[in-house]
C-alpha cells in the first residue's frame, strides 16, 4: 500500500497515461476521472480516459480531447473497488495491467500493482484532494470543479455520515480554488426534468415495506424507462429514497437491466451493514451503501434480497 | 450596526436576558436561538427563551429550562428580519422594546436599539458563528448543534447557492467541535414519515407551471394535511420543490391556512429575485428565497401571484 506522496512521485514519473474508472459512472467515477486528469496534463503528461456513458448532469467537467486510440505505459483506476467493476471491454484490455488503483472502498479487492486506499475517505475525490494539497501543487479551476462534484456526490451532498470535518474542509477549499458549487449543485442535486418526476412518482408507487418497517423496496421496472423516457444512468438519486423513510434500517432499490439482469441499490442505517449483505451476493461497497448484482425473476431477486436482509436483521 | 464584536460586549455585560425569533420557526431560527442561548448561559447569564410550535425533527436543540415567566432586562432577537415576523403575542409585548436583533437578511427592516446585521452570512447561524469565533469563545458540543442546524436547513445542506468557502469551513470547525452532522441530517433531511412521503405525492399532483413552464406552482391545502394528517410545520422542506423542476426560474409554494389566508413560499433561480416579487405584497427575504402572505380565495391569490411573477419574469 502506497502513500499519498509515494502514489503522487509513481504518476509523477510515469507518461502515456491511461486513467479507467468503473462502468456504470457515479459522480465520483467523473470527477477523480478528470481531476487526475487535468492534474496530470498539467505536469505536461500525455493522458487519455475511458469511461461509460455518463449521465448528463455529470458529465461538465470531461475534456474533449481526454479520448481516442492510445497505447498507455501506465495504466491507473480510479474508485474502482474491484477489476471486476470495469467494463467488459476494458476489463479484457487493461484488467491484468493495472499499475495504481486509488481508491477509497473498505472493501477494495486489490487488482493492481500498486494501491493508494484510504477508506476514511468519503469519495475517490478526496484522497486525490489530500494526495495534490500534499503535493504541494495548485489546485485549479478545473481540477476543483471535479473534486467537488465527486465529494458532493458521494456524500449526498454532504448529508451522509461520511461527511467528516476534513471533507467539508476540503470542500471549503475547493470552492475558494474556483469550484462552483452553487452551479454544480443545481445543476446535480436541485434539477429534475419533467420526465424524472414523472419517474420518479411511479417508482414511489412500486414501494413495499418488510420487516415491521425497517426494510423498504422500490423496483425500477424497464417499462418505467420506456413509458418516462428516462434513461437508466439518470436514475442514481433514487437509490437514496426508500432509505428516508422513517423507521427504514435497509432501503432497496432493485433496477431491471435490458439483458433481464438485476442491479441492486443498497443504502442502510446503522447498526445494519449494506457490503455484508451484498457481499452474499457478491458485490460490495461501504458500510452504509453498497451494491450488487443478480440473475432470476423478479420475484426471485425480491425473495433472495429480502432473505439476506433478514438473516442481518436477526428478524428470520 | 454594531460589529460582531461590539455585539458580543453588548450581550457580556447584560443580564436577564430574552432571545426571541420569529414566528414559524425553520432550522435557523431555533439554532440561532439555541446557540446563542447555550453561549449566555455559559457565560453565567440568566436566559429564557420564546418560540412558537417548533416541528419535531427541528427540535433537538431546545433545552426544557429555557422557558418560562420571566422580566427580562434585555432582549435579544435572532434571525428576525422584521419585528411584524414575530408572533402577535410577543410583538404585542416585546416588539418596540427589542435592544439587539441578529440577523442575515439583506431585506431587515431595522427595528431595534442595536443590528449586527451580515447580509453576506448564510444563516443566523452562521453570523453567531463568527461571533464566537472572534470573542475567542469555545463552541460547546451543544453549540455546535446548534449553529450546525441553522446553517445546514438554511443551505438546503450546502446545496443553495448561499453557500460559500466560509460556510463550508464554519461547518468543518462544528464538526470538529462535536456537532453530530450525520445523525442531524438523518433526522433533518433523511427521514421522511409515510404520511409525508404521501402529503409529498398529494403535492405534487397539485403541481402546475406557467410561462413556458419558467414558473411552477404547488398548491398546499387545508384538505391535504386533514388526509394525511401531516402538520404544517413539518412541510417546510416542500418549498424547494418547484423550484427543481429543469428550466424553472420561480418556483412558488402556496400553502392554505386556517384562517384562510395564505402564505407564499418563492424560491427563484437566477436571474430572478424572489424578494422583490415578495415585496409586491409586503413579504421579503433573500434574493433566491423569500415570502409573503395574502388573503383572498385561492384563484385570486394564485392570479395575484402569477400576476406580479409575470411582470417580473418580462412575459406580460
Amino acid at each position: 500500500m502506497l502513500t499519498h506522496s509515494e502514489a503522487f512521485a509513481l504518476l509523477n514519473r510515469s507518461d502515456n497515461i491511461l486513467i479507467l474508472t468503473h462502468r456504470n459512472p457515479d459522480g465520483d467515477a467523473v470527477g477523480s476521472m478528470f481531476a487526475l486528469y487535468y492534474l496530470l496534463k498539467n505536469l505536461g503528461k500525455t493522458v487519455r480516459c475511458i469511461i461509460d456513458d455518463v449521465s448528463k448532469s455529470l458529465s461538465f467537467p470531461m475534456a474533449k480531447d481526454a479520448f481516442g486510440d492510445f497505447e498507455p505505459d501506465f495504466i491507473v483506476t480510479v474508485d474502482v473497488a474491484d477489476n471486476k467493476l470495469l467494463t467488459n471491454d476494458t476489463l479484457a484490455l487493461y484488467g491484468e495491467r493495472v499499475d495504481l488503483a486509488i481508491d477509497h472502498h473498505a472493501a477494495n479487492k486489490p487488482f493492481s500493482k500498486e494501491l493508494l486506499l484510504d477508506s476514511t475517505a468519503a469519495a475517490a475525490c478526496e484522497v486525490l484532494y489530500d494526495m495534490i494539497k500534499q503535493a504541494g501543487l495548485e489546485i485549479t479551476p478545473d481540477m476543483a470543479n471535479s473534486l467537488y462534484l465527486g465529494i458532493s456526490t458521494d456524500t449526498g451532498c454532504f448529508r451522509y455520515p461520511n461527511t467528516t470535518a476534513r471533507t467539508l474542509l476540503a470542500a471549503s477549499e475547493l470552492v475558494s480554488a474556483g469550484a462552483d458549487n452553487g452551479e454544480i449543485n443545481r445543476i446535480v442535486f436541485e434539477t429534475k426534468t419533467r420526465e424524472y418526476v414523472h419517474f420518479e412518482a411511479l417508482a414511489m408507487n412500486s414501494l413495499k415495506t418488510y420487516y415491521d418497517g425497517k426494510c423498504a423496496v422500490l423496483v425500477l421496472r424497464q417499462d418505467m424507462f420506456r413509458k418516462t423516457g428516462v434513461s437508466e444512468e439518470d436514475t442514481h438519486g433514487i437509490a437514496a429514497l426508500p432509505r428516508q423513510i422513517e423507521g427504514v434500517l435497509v432501503g432497496i432499490v432493485i433496477k431491471e437491466r435490458t439483458d433481464g439482469t438485476y442491479k441492486i441499490s443498497m443504502r442502510t442505517n446503522d447498526p445494519v451493514c449494506a457490503s455484508d449483505i451484498c457481499a452474499v451476493f457478491g458485490g460490495g461497497g461501504h458500510r452504509l451503501a453498497a451494491g450488487c448484482e443478480l440473475s432470476g425473476t423478479e420475484s426471485e431477486v425480491v425473495s433472495a434480497v429480502l432473505k439476506a436482509v433478514g438473516e442481518e436483521l436477526g428478524a428470520i
